[in-house]
């Protein structure tokens, strides 16, 4: 037996990934060759081609948008094609000043989640148009962004859904087309789509002559789309620059495609997440960015690495804000607390602006110097108390960086995946919820239709409940909220919180 | 032996609890009782005034402050006189519109989490003032605020800090100071403390003239401080109406001092916690609104449990976001990755908006309809799966049920706390860190010095280590980040990333 030590410091595409202070459970170092080359030769065969994400019969080519030339040959005008148009179109937006001043867009999960930190990471007051979004089907949030929309004239939106029928964007869109009637704007004319080629919203768009249509290619997936369309298109229209986000993943592509694996960021990541989670017990991943502007990565990866691994039993948990912020919350918790994650910094090395805050003789001490020096001071009283950590390292948050970082994470939670045997670009699991969801809409049909039936008086949960084959406590749940809405002609006389069968409903038709 | 169940749908303070999907490691009555009593005991003990948090020597009188008649005789007078001028200059400042038209808020952890949180969920477009935070001492974020900001003419700086000496908010302070100046400006006349009597702050305050000043109590902890002046000043500021707040946290109070466990939802909650991880090993908590205004509600949540619990190698994690978003992101691995959670879901009933977007016959359905449907798919899917869950239900995101959803947390974790033994007050782990920053100042001014003596010429990281008696490793990536910094007045002609001990740094006067 030869070992080989996986605490490295290694720089790839302008990244720096130290895993020094990381606990490593297994050195063997044929073992270790035995399932890297594993991993390395599943990732071969994704971006050859292979289908990749056997369930759904799909390839998976997030890796193709950054690098043409690894795409399959009949693949890659449609990615060029795409691309120039997005930028194309972009550009013209951006040179009529006067007609679009800011964007929502209308999209959830994988389809919000990259623009909203791109966004956050990268604006400069002042030269960024503002991006509002409408993630969510929540009326309440829906209302206020239009409040602080204010006047819709010189708003784009931007609706992003590969398969066309999210329910979610559905509503966003439906709410955002009365809004801009209200206002005497035709939404058509304040609308692009980005989606699947052929899917609802695709056709919906051509038959309304929006103003421009954006294809999302069937091996793209939700939350590995951010170099697509989707996250492309709202990159170029607030004027960041897509070519040096193409250009980091790229080159971060290529530096983690390496067979050594000592010098390959992605696959150390990814053996060190193995080492702290599957055999040490440490499901938790703390990102812990100290800057502010990398707020929402975490937000990001917990999509990117919570759906991709979390099946089959297993998972890592990904959460964290930013330091040295969180270290006045949970970093309590963290040092003297359970032991059951993995801490990752982020360090930018420079700041865009600083201020001398102290003077000791000659020597300066900066606003920012202080931000390091609670980085460095959390990672050293974490090591002390035996709690592993990562640092990633970089010069500054740009679009170079912040290509370079998302491609890291993206390979590495591929590599984790042929680790313990998992498919990591299906999501089974979300389709459970989306389907007890319309059961739920159906029963709403069946209970109101019911009460319908006795308009004029009010009847008993007991009652609607045996007489609908329902659950009691369901009938009783559902109705008390419809009674609540304005919209539903629900009505009750009764208290609102709480459980009684004995509570009676009635309907009022509108 | 008798059992008792704690599956329970109960209603205090205009907040349902519903425990029914939850699984209970124990239900022998007696035990239970037991558990239960030690519980009220000791709360008790807090309320009546003991030196609770023993390690700091201080009482924990958060409870006093919604309801004064509870609190030892000699302090009442002091809580009623802070919350009354609280509510008084905010009245002023609201009466006299043009002076002063947005709020900065410097403050970090307990200090600016609950703020916020309630501007997030309360603000209503239109009516409230907008509320901007220095929360971290990251430079690069401070310039964008103040980007954000633009004139400072109309900006209140509220300071937020018990004890004065807080880092990070001395330095968002200073670089504030540098912005008004520049500016033409008095911070001073643009400047409230909300801080200890006689803290370096309040002398400050003081001494300058401010606008305000208003006491932190030394009983008043920065994770509960929310009911204290630290929350309520801009609470009250921002127009929201405090006395609400403060009602329902004190109604919530009320009922949480029930001795009857199945109708005290914090004991529930505390009880089912308590199941969850130090009896079954599901450790974190997933925190979950079905609502936009509440996504920073488990940010907030993350320190009031964590700070409070993290501790002696107990802890609950707290993450989450908001649904029906998460479930585009994680929910996947809730389902069907590694079972180590309790979600929590929290459901507002009311809508301030909402719009039909299906009418199937008379019934129709709207976005507000399908966000509670997939709040109850996923529910339901995720019991079907074997996965744990509580509900929290509620009319409407208001001050009530903000103040009376915070009491219940805040009354479940000193619960929990009891349980398992630990003081709930302290934060002896903080300490580690910050120690370990100073120490990193320290030694930038070593390093700089050193090179100071060498002025003209670069030095190798061999030989200043060695001369300085320190780690290499830590020499060098300290002087690689000065480098990249204009102020420090390091240089260096080497590669920015990757580590060598034959990197050479210079250092120019400035």
């Amino acid at each position: 037996m030869t070992e080989i030590s996986l605490k490295q410091r290694i720089v790839a595409a302008g990244i720096e990934l130290d895993t020094t202070k990381m606990k490593f459970a297994e050195s063997d170092r044929s073992k270790l060759e035995a399932q890297v080359s594993r991993a390395l030769a599943a990732m071969r065969e994704l971006e050859g081609g292979a289908i990749s994400n056997a369930d759904e019969k799909r390839r998976v080519g997030h890796y193709w948008l950054r690098n043409v030339d690894k795409a399959p040959a009949e693949l890659r005008v449609g990615i060029n094609q795409a691309r120039e148009a997005v930028c194309a179109f972009a550009k013209t937006i951006r040179e009529k000043k006067d007609r679009f001043r800011r964007f929502l867009l209308i999209g959830i999960g994988g389809s919000a989640l990259g623009p909203q930190m791109v966004y956050d990471g990268l604006r400069s007051p002042g030269n960024t148009p503002a991006l509002f979004t409408l993630d969510n089907t929540d009326p309440t949030g829906m209302q206020r962004v239009f409040d602080d929309l204010g006047s819709l004239d010189d708003v784009l939106c931007i609706v992003v859904s590969k398969g066309g029928s999210t329910r979610e964007t559905q509503n966003g869109m439906a709410v955002t087309e009365t809004q801009f009637a209200a206002a005497g704007l035709n939404f058509r004319d304040h609308a692009v789509a980005v989606t699947g080629v052929g899917s609802t919203l695709d056709k919906l768009a051509s038959d309304q002559e929006w103003v421009a249509r954006f294809p999302i290619e069937d091996w793209v997936g939700g939350r590995t789309s951010l170099f697509s369309p989707v996250g492309l298109l709202p990159a170029a229209l607030l004027g960041f620059d897509v070519d040096r986000l193409l250009r980091g993943a790229r080159d971060m592509d290529e530096a983690t495609r390496g067979e050594i694996m000592t010098q390959n960021p992605a696959m150390l990541m990814a053996l060190a997440w193995h080492s702290a989670v599957e055999l040490s017990g440490r499901g938790n991943l703390v990102i812990l960015p100290y800057c502010d502007r990398l707020v929402l990565f975490s937000r990001y990866l917990q999509q990117l690495v919570m759906e991709s691994l979390g099946k089959d039993g297993h998972g890592i948990t990904v959460y964290g804000n930013k330091g040295s912020s969180d270290q006045h919350s949970y970093i309590q918790q963290l040092r003297e607390g359970t032991a059951d994650f993995t801490a990752m910094f982020l360090q930018p090395l420079r700041q865009d602006a600083d201020w001398i805050v102290e003077k000791q003789g000659d020597v300066s001490v900066t606003v920012g110097d202080y931000l390091a020096a609670f980085l460095d001071g959390t990672q050293t009283a974490l090591h002390e108390a035996g709690r592993p950590s990562m640092r990633l390292c970089f010069e500054h948050v740009d679009e170079y960086h912040l290509g370079a970082l998302i491609a890291l994470f993206e390979r590495a939670v591929g590599f984790y995946a042929s680790f313990i045997g998992i498919n990591a670009y299906h999501q089974p699991g979300v389709q459970a919820g989306k389907l007890a969801a319309a059961a739920v809409i159906d029963l709403q049909e069946t209970l109101v239709s019911f009460l319908d039936q006795h308009q004029g008086r009010e009847v008993g949960v007991s009652e609607i409940a045996a007489h609908t084959g329902q659950d009691p406590v369901i009938v009783h749940d559902m109705l008390r909220r419809l009674a609540v809405s304005k919209q539903s002609g629900v009505t009750s006389s009764s208290e609102l919180l709480g459980y009684s069968p004995s509570r009676r409903f009635g309907y009022q038709k509108s």
